[in-house]
């Protein structure tokens, strides 16, 4: 594997390297781009995952051919990033994004059947957290149906921006409205599935989610 | 390159493949994940957009390595998505998320001088209509110092899912809470440079982000 693959070298000053910090950004996040070599080209898919420790957890379908290239132990690149701003300045050149982005290193390999339901809960809990306990669980013909690919962490690093404008010095005099526009995710009100029964009300993980 | 390598093919029913469709939805956004093969590995790194025609333009720094490697013309695959709404099922098997996502692929090409005042514009507008117009546009001097990446698309495909629970018939009983969690974006408010002079209002690029 190239060494320091991994390294931020342009504006050393924003990446990070210290995995504490590093998880704690991706156990916010869900969604992430896994990227990986197939037949000499690369191949970008967003899924969702989970992390335990220094492995991130993917699933999907049994027959999925994402799950069925990264059993084989292919290499894997995982970008997921926050976009948190609009840098707005009063030249073109400085206008910017704030951001937190990850980007992880690591091979794939098939999860056993007898880790699967504790791989998929790993997920789960990451997605919405005590959402599993409330709902029934997967029954041997759906975990037969689903496919874990663990992806062992061997490289990573961060990046992040969350800062003002850095205008040249003689922009400062230009009539250019300059500052930042935050950017939120927010989770709006909960639809009720149309067959819900009346007396059934939010469940704990869901109302954690407006806390 | 690999024939079909674009198609949906786990629930094809969830696949587009109609460009304008695809395009709409590239417009939406403007952050993407960018997948190369570098020495044999996938690297993947996230990264800001514009779109004209079949081409996605990215920009960085005229030394940075993700351009340097894109601009000899490599292959790359890019995936942007947007996550819409958690899917709270009665079980954890029909757990899911609506989104949107799009991959792409495609070759790399170094944008010539002459060209690259208008990709960078085409980015600029992805981000921000209307705000090009309104900042300081890039020195010659700014222009040297940045790299712009066409990325002609050659193969693309969509997917989305944007539905309602569906769970088995037989956990239609179970009390347990059903629905979608919408996920929504939204720009917070504006926060001035603390360089701002005071007279200076909102621009109405930055207005329109509120409408």
């Amino acid at each position: 594997m190239p060494e320091n693959k991994s390294k931020v070298k342009r504006i050393p000053k924003r990446g990070f390297y210290n995995r504490k910090e590093i998880y704690s950004f991706l156990d916010t996040q869900f969604l992430c781009h896994v990227g990986f070599v197939h037949k000499g080209y690369p191949v970008v898919i967003p899924t969702m995952y989970g992390r335990d420790k220094d492995v991130l957890y993917i699933h999907g379908a049994a027959i999925s051919r994402l799950l069925t290239e990264l059993e084989k132990g292919v290499a894997v690149s995982i970008s997921v990033a926050q976009v948190t701003g609009l840098v707005l300045a009063r030249s073109a050149f400085h206008h910017s994004l704030n951001y937190e982005s990850v980007v992880v290193f690591g091979t794939g390999t098939l999860v056993a059947d007898s880790d699967k339901e504790k791989a998929l809960k790993i997920i789960s809990d990451n997605v919405l957290k005590g959402r599993w306990e409330e709902v029934r669980k997967p029954s041997l013909k759906e975990l037969n149906a689903t496919k874990v690919i663990a992806i062992k962490i061997d490289e990573v690093s961060g990046k992040k921006r969350d800062e003002g404008v850095s205008d040249d010095k003689t922009d400062y005099d230009l009539d250019v409205w300059a500052g930042i526009i935050p950017i939120h995710e927010k989770y709006g009100k909960a639809i009720p599935d149309s067959q819900l029964k009346d007396s059934i009300p939010l469940s704990k993980s869901i109302k954690n989610l407006y806390k």
